[in-house]
């Protein structure tokens, strides 16, 4: 098998030399093991956090080893009664085209949905989107979502979960392309792009009536700006802060409307509420397999691609769910 | 009867020719309006906001209007059948030696306690400690609130509660007076001296386990820090921000803490939650009354000297509770 190991960790941004692309023999299967060749590997924000040793919610990532990270692929070989060969599972084999694992570490993909959306619309982040709306936002209808990164894996799902629920759903996406997908194709009220330059004004524009839930995927200035569009009693899902994820000081100025507008602001990392994702995927797939919640994925090609691809969706790059293909 | 209004709104720092004292007469009492011999004044941060014409939760202070501000009087004449001469009022009858309400807009001063002790332990700043430490922050038995601002009206109360519930109590407060007092007269477990310029370090020896609970006061550098030092799953009752209430921005830094660690963080205020008052004011003051909570005052003496005391209300120069007497 090839995999991917963490060779250093950045300093400031990360680099094509942080990775380290390997060679390695297979262990043997013990039983209950789950042998599985990996067709996609989804890449996601949360892997920049594990490349640092500074202390967070979960412990760093270790030198030398595999990459973390979620796979969707087909079982080549069981010793586990609950899988068999030809089987399609999701786990968290990393960046590998093989990887090995404890029957009870895989889930049986949605055999609803395309394979690859089960680390997309239809795996964990599709469950940050239908956690943050449904259980801390507690979105009502009529009231207005507004959602950063909103063409990405997470921010997609949040819009169109705030639409179904009859809110008003506004993104904040960076370019025209982006910002016509989320309005166009996902069907948002109302997207801002934010390299237009114009943040302030455009996020006053699209959100006439305020913001009653804001779903934080990125941090920076658009948080600032979209604390201070916020109304009385507003609730924020506080889910990433990509924009300082490489070390950049990402102050926030308007704290104070944390204060004047009585809001409710929670982080919260989703691998922590196991107890919602059966009905989270249920309702999910459901939706993806009636076309009422689309999707878009940026495929990489190739395991050797994966380091350039991640990069690229730190720095926004990236056109929806970004994932690397490891079966051509 | 003389009363202190509004000339001017303060650019930045509060001046003491923003206000002008002025005499007037009392207009003659309508059915159901009480006249009131006001006491005592109470000074508190929330006035900065109204001084300003900036949106904020509540309507800003009218220029050439009295000061708005919580008083504690003595009715002088009633044609309201709830109220008698000689009976100890608590209303909001703003910075004025007398004053005239509907009855419905004043509160029966509590018997237990002292008159100037239903501004503030037994008043508007205890119901907001006991309203975040019960049910914003809901802290546990074991665990660490740390709260700033301790030795003020409100800081003084939370920590008191705190320990009556059986968690520690950890303060910060400016100058070995103030903390001193913190420790040795209202019961905190420790007290970390702003003012001594190792904040940093004396947090973190002060909170050993970390911080569980915060109830924010102040803003500025001890919430970045404090925010540095919480445990996850922390709650934040965002209080008030005073460091920034002249206008120095006060940015925040570490925002990041808030996903890493998962926290909850609400901002409130106090007269939205008219239901929990007459617990509050019940239990807070029999708890004074059995000498269980402590409290102190800095009393100014006289109408004219509202100014100057309020001026060092923002800079921390009072020592508890500020108060103006208005009767010597």
């Amino acid at each position: 098998m090839q995999r991917i190991v963490l060779a250093s960790r950045p300093r400031g941004a990360v680099l094509p030399e942080n990775f380290r692309l390997e060679e390695v023999d297979l262990p043997a299967l013990d039983v209950g093991q789950v042998l599985v060749r990996n067709h996609y590997l989804s890449l996601d924000p949360y892997m920049r956090g594990r490349m640092s040793e500074a202390k967070s919610y979960a412990a760093p990532q270790p030198l030398d080893a595999t990459m973390i990270g979620a796979t969707a692929g087909v079982v080549a070989a069981s010793r586990h009664p609950d899988f068999a060969e030809g089987d399609a599972v999701i786990g968290m084999l990393g960046w590998a085209t093989h990887g090995i694992a404890a029957g009870g570490e895989l889930r049986k993909a949605d055999p609803r949905v395309p394979l690859s959306a089960g680390l997309g619309v239809a795996g964990m982040p599709g469950v940050t989107a239908w956690y943050g709306l449904n259980r801390i936002l507690q979105a009502k209808p009529g009231e207005t979502v507004l959602v950063s990164s909103a063409s990405g894996a997470v921010g997609s799902v949040v819009g169109q979960l705030a639409r179904l629920r009859g809110c008003r759903a506004v993104g904040i996406a960076g370019g025209p392309d982006k910002c016509a997908y989320v309005t166009d194709t996902l069907g948002f009220d109302a997207c801002v792009d934010y390299k237009a330059g114009r943040l302030k004004e455009d996020l006053r524009a699209a959100t006439p009536d305020g913001v009653d839930c804001l779903f934080e995927n990125v941090g920076g200035l658009g948080l600032d700006l979209a604390l201070a569009r916020m109304n009385a009693f507003g609730r924020v899902a506080l889910c990433g802060l990509i924009a300082g994820y490489n070390g950049d000081a990402q102050p926030l100025y308007n704290l104070k409307h944390m204060l004047i507008k009585r809001l409710r602001v929670e982080g919260f990392i989703i691998t922590e509420h196991p107890e919602v994702w059966p009905q989270a995927l249920d309702e999910l797939g459901a939706l993806v397999h009636s076309g009422q919640l689309r999707y878009r994925e940026s495929l990489a090609q190739g395991l050797t691609a994966a380091p350039e691809a991640f990069i690229g969706l730190l720095q926004g790059r990236n056109f929806g769910k970004q994932l690397v293909q490891l079966i051509p």
